[in-house]
């Protein structure tokens, strides 16, 4: 394991450990047991991507400086935080969308006993999160943006995954919807804010910066969440099963993915029939169809040209950036995304 | 119709308006008439007590200076941060306890293509809460407090959420986990803090009042907050529907209701038996055998007894306090709700 991995794991069960004695609430032993459960089932399993990469922008923005045990532990408490907001949002979207399994185990609400209390559950993990800030960062001068960009980055989540849901209502199944400003606005909202700019900007703030001199970063950083998800429309059709550990099923579940939309932009009238009239369909020959029809529109060849056209104009505008470590920060995040297979 | 509530209704539409317009966010027609529904259906319909107590409590810290127009706005703006937080908490309540109506109107997710859809819809009215603070509160010295407040208020709510939910975990229905230290811990948390407790701290902080030297404050609301619920839990059983506007089924729900933990306390082993035995069936028979055991408790005494002890040692604290306006605030809550009969 990394040293970095390994830095930012040993915080967790400090960070768990004061939850489960927060002195704004009278615990007893159920509710405790039920808090660590709830925390324990939810929070640490994940890949923990959005969570390092906060101390590893830090530790970027530092030039590699050595860091204190302190600055260790707040950089890895905000990465916690995220990675708090992560397990909430999850909790809460796998009720809404009937999910059965998440990171290989069920979802939290169809654990027995649990069922609806998880939405409960779920806001109690986001409450951690400003447990967390208030504990550990009330004195700090940046504090109070630090609680303003949670809350911001929360509210723009949840406006984009309400638009993703609404565009999915039941007996709205209407392909027309899906275009690519819609693909763009609810992938935008609903993961690039908190998955990629909210890890850079908590490091920010950290070491001083003022967000508002950053508008650029910002950009960049929902660009390449931007990009990020629709690798992921396209690995969940392309992509190796084995690899991704996870058979795809945007097109039975009607998803607005980068794929169908590119279909649509690029397909004729007879194209046209062919996708209204199989998408979305559980019958595997209905997916059949319709991967037949993405392979004559050669969206891989046209995802290709995608994925080279976003890494240059996301390098050239990396590299216009006036600070090195900056730089280096952004860079970092575009490497590991770039080409990537699962 | 008061002065004070047309005052703070004037405000409602300039608040709704500026949430539909949040620069924070990419509207479409679609998402914006999403939005303005939710909030219309689910903020303004209430009673409106907590939101119009801050403006109360407000004009009386000044002693009846009369408010400019901004004061007037901005303690209405925090009146409505609590209606939205009572909204956000009531739209996801019903759906865990699988409720049908609220204010006369079916629950928001039975609203036909909302559905599950209502939980991230309670999250965004959440969330429109720091909304609101962030566009007229952010360059206030009290900002910080009160972001702090409100995420502190609405942890500790949604704990004693937690306990109500854990402790009636379908299948472990056992009276003998029904005690008075229970009952208390699940109104204190659940309710008193942000009914009682939020609208007073919102007008002290307005004042300039550090909340740290008033947790005398607090206490004595706190208290009167567990006293409105166990004023609940009595109506439920013995006041009038007609004046209380429901049916109570406290009895059927297996509640964990002051009336039914005085009982215990204060029955003998046979009357125990019947408790146990009855509590929680839907057979109005058995509602019956309950509310017979009741009146041989004399519950409706112990209950007098009980309103006439808490107002005294409420009165009593009141009176201590060194402020006269102070004491002025929390009388006029006092008063508000001394031998309410709905």
């Amino acid at each position: 394991m990394s040293d970095l991995k390994s830095t930012f794991l040993r915080f967790y069960s400090v960070l768990k450990q004061e939850l489960l004695e927060d002195p704004a609430f009278e615990w007893t032993p159920d509710s405790r047991q039920w808090v660590e459960r709830l925390v324990e089932y939810n929070v640490p399993g994940g890949k923990l991507n959005r969570g390092l990469s906060v101390l590893g922008s830090y530790k970027l923005l530092k030039e590699e400086q050595e860091l204190t045990e302190e600055e260790n532990f707040l950089a890895s408490a905000l990465g916690w935080c995220i990675e708090w907001l992560q397990a909430y949002f999850l909790v809460l979207d796998d009720i809404m969308d009937s999910a059965h399994t998440r990171r290989d185990q069920p979802c939290w609400f169809r654990v027995p006993k649990v069922g609806l209390i998880a939405i409960n559950d779920g806001i109690l993990l986001g409450n951690h999160i400003f447990r967390i800030l208030k504990k550990h960062f009330r004195g700090k001068a940046y504090y109070v943006d630090l609680v303003d960009l949670f809350n911001e980055v929360e509210f723009r989540t949840a406006s984009g995954e309400m638009i993703d849901l609404i565009t999915a209502l039941e007996g709205e199944k209407d392909l027309s919807k899906y275009t690519s400003s819609l693909h763009r606005r609810i992938v935008q909202y609903k993961t690039a804010y908190y998955s990629f700019y909210l890890p850079v900007a908590c490091a920010l703030l950290m070491v001083g910066e003022n967000l508002d001199n950053h508008i650029d970063v910002k950009n960049i950083l929902v660009q390449m969440g931007i990009y990020f998800q629709v690798q992921d429309d396209y690995l969940d059709c392309f992509g190796d099963p084995e690899t991704i550990g996870k058979i795809g099923t945007d097109i039975e579940d009607f998803k607005c993915s980068w794929l169908v939309v590119k279909a649509l932009e690029q397909c004729n009238e007879e194209q046209k029939k062919v996708l209204y009239e199989h998408y979305g369909k559980a019958d595997p020959a209905c997916v059949a169809k319709v991967k037949v029809l993405y392979n004559e529109l050669n969206l891989q060849g046209v995802f290709t040209e995608y994925e080279n056209e976003s890494y240059e104009k996301l390098t050239t505008s990396i590299e216009a950036h006036p600070s090195k470590s900056v730089q280096a920060v952004l860079k970092a995040f575009l490497a590991k995304i770039y080409k990537r297979q699962k």
